[in-house]
């Protein structure tokens, strides 16, 4: 394997790019998951792996971990420890870093059709809440996310890392805008999640078979045409002081009481 | 006021290391709250502000909230938004920084002799996560929570951000292990929360009165000799595919059910 050690090969300058720039990963269709157990769970769902980065270090520790992944890369590069700490996003690097292809999931979200339960996610900015949700959603068996095209980018390093790999299994599907969406899909049974005392407390609500609770930004939950667009407006009584909860601690809540 | 423009400032200076400094935290009883909710949520709160700095800017689109915080703390600085950069731990700063003197919360601990739920914490590392257990905490009314010593610091930035004041107002308690703390405290039911099919469903549980629910680790769970110290196990099912969830969405789950 060709060993990397300067900052202006293309392909460290190009995978730097990936890590900060959602339209470069828009544009190329590629992203970076970075760990052995991220870069992991991607090859054995299946991702489409572009390259691969390891030090020596990495490599001496899990040769045939590492070894799966370069066979299945389009290309493979030892780096050095300081190359590998300037494509890294992590505080402790571990030495494996991959670049993977986007999927594209948006077939995959026929399934409504035949029923189903989905969280839809509005205008969610923060990625460590976006990676919490798919992964919560991952383990309660949700069928799909779907996602506001102005939420933080689902390929986002941050997102890709909290998910803990759900970003390469969960279904999901990006659109223009809730209301449009629920148009498009008459069938479902919408729940719009609001900080609102008059709302149905979510103790009440038995989920329908084919339902989407919806969830909205961190600092301004859903926007009232999304609310509008909702058949129900749901809550979750709190007995406390505080006036709301994180948007990632809600969806878990509401996905638990969904799926449960 | 006195308006401050160089980075040699020895005020200047303690703010960053107090921000970056756990340990410096604790030898100084002093930590960093930034923007203006946060800083006037510890002022309703009642704590002890030390110094304010704020930009120009700020105060002049919040001269009364800023005046009061002003009014209230031992110092306060106009600083230049190049100063405000340099001592901010955001990327899209407010202009509103406190130094706040640290709370000694310990005494509140005898609450729990009258009853009372809580949460005890075991080696988190993520500060995201510790502060969306205590926002999450508070909101549901939890009467305090148990922190082991080598959780992440309480005081760090993102934790005291991401709590949204909670750390001002909910009553939180140091321990050295999870194992001495129910020792110490024998009146107190423990359910420690894991990973295992055979530990009892959290849907089965009826919380007793005085009761604390234990969390572990992100990457580990919980140590054996915490799980061992608990009277029951406890787990959260979950039909999906993911191994386990992330340790916040865990610990709202486990809230949610606890108390409501």
């Amino acid at each position: 394997m060709l060993t990397l050690s300067s900052k202006d090969n293309i392909n460290i300058k190009n995978t730097v790019k990936l890590l900060n720039n959602a339209k470069f990963r828009r544009k190329t269709g590629l992203f970076v998951a970075e760990g052995l157990r991220v870069c992991y769970d991607a090859f054995l769902s299946g991702a489409d792996i572009d390259t691969v980065f390891a030090t020596q270090g990495a490599l001496d520790k899990h040769p045939e971990k590492i070894g799966e992944l370069c066979e299945k890369s389009d290309r493979a590069f030892i780096v050095t420890n300081e190359i590998f700490s300037h494509i890294s996003d992590t505080q402790t690097p571990q030495g494996v870093l991959c670049v993977i292809k986007t999927l594209d999931k948006v077939t995959e979200f026929d399934k409504i059709k035949n029923g189903g339960k989905f969280i839809a996610l509005e205008n969610i900015q923060d990625p460590n809440n976006l990676g919490t949700v798919l992964r919560t959603a991952e383990a309660f068996g949700v069928s799909a996310v779907v996602v506001t095209s102005d939420c933080c980018d689902i390929y986002n390093p941050k997102v890709v890392r909290g998910s803990m790999g759900a970003v390469f299994r969960l279904p999901f599907y990006t659109v223009s805008g809730i209301a449009q969406f629920l148009s498009e899909n008459p069938d479902l049974t919408s729940y719009a999640a609001v900080v609102d005392k008059d709302a149905e407390p979510i103790t009440n609500i038995s989920f329908a078979k084919s339902s989407v609770a919806v969830i909205g930004n961190e600092g301004n939950g859903l926007t009232e045409s999304a609310v509008n667009a909702c058949n129900h407006k749901i809550t979750i009584p709190m007995g406390g002081k505080a006036e709301s909860l994180n948007a990632s601690a809600a969806a878990s809540i509401i996905i638990w009481e969904m799926v449960k």
